[in-house]
Formats: C-alpha cells, sequence, structure tokens
C-alpha cells in the first residue's frame, strides 16, 4: 500500500503547533458545514485498530463532538441478518449539515469478513459493487465523501500486536490481517482499487507514528472540507432515458378487463384464504415483502390496499403511506426514508406510493432537476436489487384507469361526504399534465421493469377486478418464491 | 367484569346498515382527526385475543388503514430489556394527527406477565403506577386515549379455547386466563379498576357476539372521537412549585473554586483512566448510564464533555445535543424525542441540555404554559424514575457561573475567529433574564433533585475545576453504583 506520507516521524514540539493551527481551521470549516445543504461522511478504515480509535478521539478534540456522530460497527451489527448489508448505514446517515464518522463501515466490514472468511469472493465482488453504487448515489446528491485508511507497517504491526496481544483490546477477529499480513495486504489493495473513485478517493496514510498521521488526517479533511464548502453543488451529468418508443408501455393495459359481483367474492374468499396462508408461511420462513402501490390518482389505491391487509395477520405488516417528505427527511437522500421503512426479515411492508415519486411527481412537477431523476431509475434498480439479494420479495403495482373513469371518480368523491377531502383542486391541476405523466410512466416501466423487481400493470378500470388481480399476483409471486412450492 | 352490552345477539341483517352508517362517520372523524395537533390513541385489549384481531380487522376496514399504525407487541418484544418496558411504546407513539392501534400494550402485557408468573405482585404494582401516570402525561397534552377491553364470558370462553386448541393459532403463553379463569378474570378486573381514570376510562365490551362486539367498539370510538374533534384543548389544572425559600439554591454554590495548571493536568490524566476502566466495566455489566449538562450559556458544557468523551470508547457514547425541536419532534409530547435517545443497555448518552428545557427555556420565553410546565416537574421525576428502575445511571450536572463571568466570556468569544458564531444576540438578551432564569433554576433543582437522580451543582468559574468536578462525579457514582466495587 502506497501512503501519502514519510516515514519521518514527527517531534512533539513540532505537532503542538500545527495541531493548534489545525483546531481554528477545522472548526471553522465545520461551522461552515452545519450550514450545507448536504452532509459529510467520514470513513476511518484501516488495518490499524488502535490508531482508528485514537484518530477519531484526535478529530473529536479537534472538532465540535457534539455535532459529529461516530457510527461504529461491531461484529454484532454486521452479523445483524435481519436487514440487508446497507440498511445500517443508511439508517445512521448525518442529515444535511452534519458530520458522521464511520468505523467499521462498509469497506472495511466486507474486507475483515472476507479474511476472515465469513463471505466468499463473489460476495466480496458483489459488494464492492454496491460500495461503488452507494458512494456514487450520496456523492451525486451533495454530500463529501471522505475516505481514509490507515496503514501499519509490516513491521509496526508486529509492534502493535505484540503490545496489545495479553490485554483485554485483543480481538483476533476485529483485528484485520494478523494472521497473513501479505495476503491481508494484497486484499486491501485490490479492493481499495476498486473503490477508489474521483468522488471518493481513498486515502491510504503511514500509521506508524501516531502524531504524523494524526496531522496528516486533520489536513486532509481540512482541505476536502474547504473545497467542498466553497464549491457550489455540483450538477452531475447523466444519461437520459431512451427516447420513447413509438407505442406507449400503457396502452398495453386492456381497460374492458371486468369481473361480475358473484365471481369477485367467491375469489376473494379463495384468495384471502390462500394469502394468509402463504403469508404465514412467509413469516415461519423469515423472508420478508415488500408491496409498491403506485396509479393514477383516483386508480383505487386505498381500496385495493384495504382487501390486501384484511387477508393479514395485522401484526405483521405495515402501510407506509408516502406524502411529501418533512424537514428531517428533506435533509437526506431522497431514498433514506425508504430505506428506514423497510421490513425486517418475516414482515410485511406495503408502501401507498413509494420511491417511484422520484420518476413521476418530481419530474413532472420539476421539484428534482433532469440529472436528479434521470439517474434515479439507476439508483432506484440498485436498491431493489439490494432487497432481493438480501431475500425481501419486491412486488410492484401499477394501477391504471382512463382519464374519463378519473373523472367521473372526482366527480362522484365530491358528492360523497366521507370522500370530498380526497379531492382537491391540486388533483385536477395533475388532470391537466395527463400527457406528461404519461410518459413519465412509460419511461419508469422501461426502465425499471427487472426481472427480479417486475412491474405488474392492472387495469383499475373495474375495481372489483383491479382487487383480485392484485391478490392473484401477489400470490403467484409467493407461491413461486416461497421455499417448498 | 361488567360489560357494557347485552348478551342479545345481532343479526347480520342488524349488523350491516348499523355497520355502513358508522364507516361514514367514523372515516369523516378520522379525517377530522388528520387536522387535530394531538394524536389519537386506542388500546385493543382483553382475554379474548382472536377477538382483538377480529376487531382491529374490522376497524381497518372502516376506517382508511393508511393513517392508522397498528403496533403489536409479540412476547419477543416484551421481554426485550434492553431497554426500559416503556421505552417500545413512546417510540411507536403517534405523530399529531394519527392514531395508533396498540394490541398487548402496557396494561395487557403486564396483566399477562404477571399471570404467567413472569412479573411478581410487586412489579404489577408498580407498572400500574406507571402506566396511570403515562397515560395522564398523554393525556395532560391533549391525546385522545381510548381504551378497550374485550372480555368473553366464562362459557364462550371454553367454547373459543375449545375451538382452536388443535390449530396454529393456539399459543398458550399468549392467551390470557386460559389455566384459572376465575383468577384471571379477578386480576384483569383490579387492574382495570386501578388503571381507570377520567381521562383514560375502560369500556369494558363483551365478546361473545362478534358483530355486536365491533359496532359497540366503532361506536365508543365514534363518540370519543367525535367529542374529542369538538372540544378545544383542555387546560389542565396543575401546583405552582411552592413559593420560593428566601435563597435560591444557586448561592450555595462557591464560585471561588479553581484548581491551579499542574493539579489539573495530573487529575485529568488520573480521572481519565479511572473513568476508562469504570466505563468498560459498566459496559461489561451491561448498565447504561445517561448524563445530563445543563448550565448557564458559556458556562463550558462543551468543553466539559469533550474532555469527558476523550476517555471513552468511541463507539460506546452518544452525545445528543438538544437544540429546539424539529417538526417531527414538535409533533409529539415533548418527552418523546429523550425517550427515543435512551441509550441501550452497555451504552453511554450524553445530553447537551435536555427536557429540563422544558422548565428553563420554555418556562421563561413562554414557549410552554404555566400549566405545561409547572406538571413537567412530575414527568421528568416519572421519566428518570423509570430509567433508574430499569438499572440506568442518571447523572445530572448544573454548571454555574455568575453574570460578569458569562459577559467576559460572550465578549472572548466575539473576538476568537473560530467560535464567533457561538454567540449571537439571542445570548445577550438571555442574559437580560438572569433573574427570571435563576427563579426557573432554583425550582428546577428543588423540585427534581431526587435522590435516584441527583443533580450536581458545579462551579464553573474556573473551567478546569468545572472538568475536574465532573469527572470526580461520575467516576464517584459509577464506583457507588457498579456492582463488585
Amino acid at each position: 500500500l502506497k501512503t501519502i506520507n514519510t516515514n519521518q516521524p514527527l517531534k512533539k514540539s513540532e505537532f503542538k503547533p500545527l495541531a493548534q493551527a489545525l483546531r481554528v481551521n477545522l472548526l471553522q470549516w465545520q461551522f461552515r458545514t452545519s450550514q450545507k445543504d448536504r452532509p459529510v461522511i467520514i470513513v476511518i478504515a484501516g488495518d490499524d485498530r488502535s490508531g482508528r480509535h485514537d484518530t477519531i478521539h484526535t478529530l473529536l478534540e479537534w472538532l465540535d463532538p457534539r455535532f459529529i456522530r461516530v457510527n461504529a460497527y461491531g461484529p454484532s451489527e454486521q452479523q445483524d441478518n435481519n436487514k440487508p448489508f446497507f440498511w445500517r448505514f443508511w439508517r445512521d446517515m448525518p442529515a444535511a449539515g452534519n458530520i458522521g464518522l464511520y468505523m467499521r463501515e462498509w469497506t472495511s466490514s466486507s474486507i475483515n469478513q472476507y479474511l476472515n472468511e465469513e463471505i466468499s469472493e463473489a460476495k466480496l465482488g458483489r459488494r464492492v459493487d454496491y460500495i461503488k453504487r452507494f458512494e456514487k448515489a450520496l456523492s451525486d446528491d451533495g454530500a463529501l465523501i471522505i475516505k481514509l485508511w490507515l496503514h501499519l507497517s509490516e513491521e509496526a504491526h508486529a509492534l502493535r500486536v505484540e503490545s496489545v496481544k495479553d490485554t483485554p483490546f485483543f480481538d483476533e477477529k476485529d483485528e484485520l490481517a494478523y494472521k497473513n499480513y501479505n495476503h491481508a495486504v494484497s486484499t486491501i489493495e485490490r479492493v481499495l482499487e476498486q473503490t477508489n473513485a474521483p468522488h471518493a478517493p481513498w486515502h491510504v496514510i503511514n500509521s506508524d507514528d501516531p502524531m504524523q498521521r494524526d496531522i496528516i488526517v486533520g489536513q486532509i479533511i481540512e482541505k476536502q472540507l474547504s473545497h467542498w464548502v466553497e464549491a457550489s453543488k455540483p450538477i452531475v451529468p447523466s444519461t437520459p432515458p431512451p427516447s420513447l418508443v413509438n407505442t406507449n408501455i400503457l396502452n398495453s393495459i386492456d381497460l374492458n378487463q371486468a369481473i361480475s359481483k358473484d365471481d369477485y367474492e367467491t375469489k376473494l374468499d379463495q384468495y384471502r384464504e390462500e394469502l394468509r396462508q402463504l403469508m404465514s408461511q412467509a413469516h415461519l420462513e423469515k423472508r420478508a415483502v415488500v408491496c409498491v402501490f403506485e396509479g393514477v390518482d383516483a386508480a383505487g389505491k386505498g381500496g385495493a390496499i384495504r382487501r390486501l391487509v384484511s387477508a393479514l395477520d395485522v401484526g405483521h405488516y405495515r402501510i407506509v403511506p408516502v406524502a411529501k417528505p418533512t424537514e428531517e427527511e428533506y435533509r437526506h437522500h431522497y431514498l433514506w426514508r425508504f430505506w428506514r421503512n423497510m421490513p425486517a426479515n418475516g414482515l410485511l411492508t406495503i408502501f401507498d406510493r413509494s420511491w417511484y415519486g422520484r420518476v413521476l411527481v418530481e419530474r413532472v412537477e420539476k421539484f428534482a432537476g433532469d440529472h436528479e431523476w434521470q439517474r434515479a431509475y439507476q439508483e432506484i434498480n440498485d436498491f431493489e436489487d439490494q432487497m432481493v439479494q438480501h431475500g425481501i420479495i419486491v412486488v410492484k403495482f401499477w394501477l391504471h384507469i382512463d382519464q374519463d373513469e378519473q373523472l367521473q371518480r372526482f366527480k362522484a368523491r365530491e358528492k360523497t361526504p366521507h370522500k370530498q377531502h380526497k379531492i382537491t383542486e391540486e388533483d385536477y391541476r395533475n388532470r391537466d399534465k395527463w400527457h406528461e405523466y404519461r410518459e413519465a410512466i412509460h419511461d419508469m416501466i422501461s426502465q425499471t421493469d427487472t426481472k427480479r423487481a417486475p412491474w405488474t400493470l392492472i387495469s383499475a378500470q373495474d375495481k372489483k377486478f383491479a382487487r383480485i388481480a392484485v391478490f392473484k399476483t401477489l400470490i403467484d409471486r409467493l407461491n413461486s418464491t416461497l421455499s417448498d412450492r
């Protein structure tokens, strides 16, 4: 590993004035950071475990520790398989203006797990892919990512291990590279190279001399913070989705499909029972399920959801209605609030509207810039891919009705006392943008209809037909996914 | 158990029109509820387990389930002893305008634990006290609490048990009163009586006939919602704190205490090491610690906290700086955000300012009404009492300086580039209210200096003295509290 500092140790008399000057500057940059609309993520990683601790302590002395959150992931958090690997890092993501210090984070814990033979070569490779996309998504969104790797030379490493061997600080599993220094270093080198990127470069620092190490860490952070604070938010170029094919995907939905009342009631009873059993099985097998409901206004999402949950154990599901983000949500990456609501193993989360708002309402109403919604397709595919990889069953519904039917339903709502509040001026305004929405929906489906998390387009012109179709789709997916079926 | 309905079963032809009418009304009250600035808490409890499930399903069909959250606590959540018993209920508290449905909540799970001999008679008694204060605090704050107990007659109970006995739904531990109906009913009767209160009355409903039961549940909820929606927020009378004694408690602090630089450095090194060891021990013993830092502006809380944490493992503590509540926090009871930040066993949380804001800045600046801050002393004592009961060590610091010293520090801050941002117009405005603050501080200390969670008043006129005193206090508390010392 090539480090950026020399091996010339620092004298204490040299350290003091350097530290003093650094502290004043760092505090000022931290204050400026607190006024930015995006967060700072600092990764303190490395094969020098005690060095990581000491460096974080030094940083907390130099900076104002009250506005920094240290997120350290012990082996238990890493092994907690109840949620996807990245869930905990998203959960702890600092809000805009804050600094998050990460220890034993995504990269170093992946390396560590690999060296301890807890994950395979292939899984490490997949992790590297996710790490790259994770950091890119955060950086594209305007976050500053500073990654520091504290590296010990072979001699210093041997000495360090010797000095802690008989103390309670010795932890064989947690320490990187104890057994085979060269094997470890070559793995680290490879992973750092793969996860090195212009927006999230690695800084490898020789940790043999603690004072020199801390000064260099401080200087890097100072430099990065100052550049970032003074720069305006970069516009990240992204590829627009391919131009429309001649036929809009929505045209493929046969809006004439309907079901008789008798047929509906028979099927509803039958499907309810089937679903109840399948969901009990999913619960026992600790498989989580995510259902996404999107659709035209007044297509009947609420009614479909109500029927669906009537088949479920009340303790096993949660409905997350998605409206405009709260203040706290607004201070994070747009995917943050969906990561937060991820079901634990064995549970079901129903999203009534979802992350697809980014490429629908936010696109059409221009709440998101072109570059933001254009890159969102990839980010969303990555997000869903991570869920599926973890074992979550992802089922996405688009409920569709035509413009005439929508108008009739709006009118009917206005006449029904307990539905009046559901209809506002805005609903009519959205109708005027029908064609823009159609285009956005078409792009959304063509970009995110993946094999792992496919869309199901449902005609909701006949509400009963739509409800039955929702049941049927979910039942089929569970049947084909759960183990002994 | 006396129930409010008759045993006359309802015919299906009678049920339908009743349900139809109820649904329309409930939806309208739910909509009005969504515009209120306080939440609704509905408890569905009882000795009819399947009835609880069915009733919740019915309610979710009648109401809009997207704006209701069902919080069901399984045995594992009840037994999770990592946090105080009430922590999970606070965590899931609905925000203003929302409805939270609770199943297996504080009362019924306590009864259940007692009947299963998991908690003693004495502990059940303590729980009852906490339940009363918990519900009173929420209700005083304006929340609506509706508590429903679904009760089966002895014959219906026997039949119900028989019908599920060989199905997967049978769970001996979870079911109330299986073994000895009469013993169970008398316990239930006693606890319901004790936790019955004008602001949170129990409605006991005979559950033998499911249709009749659901109609009555719906009617009670309709009636309660309508009264609450139409009523203005009640002003809850509370006792003002006793009038001031002649001498303000703050006069007892000797502001001349100081420590020499040499002495400071020796002690700091020594205490740091002692604290490091004690906190490792606390971690191993799974004892959590809460430190509260309050004090006059510019008293040096930040510096004291920075020194303190330099002795700690970075993964074992968290600093929570308390500023004005966020939008989300504002939509909850003021204690909610502190419950959320409760440390898990083995960890330390440092609050830089705290819940005492309620009786300090909120009192003086009149953000809280008289009745609100006056009842807060009791609520705060209850809150801290629950932490201590759970095994959390609660240490509270008041750092004090006089008016002259404060002015000098303000001036010095203005001259130090990296401290300028710490000083604003507001700090000077607060100085003008020095005497009002003194009175509030005196009341706070005299009302909340309890044996279990005592205040330590520290002169911070000499910063070094204050920092050492903070270390010493915490070390002494740990020494006297941790097990084998």
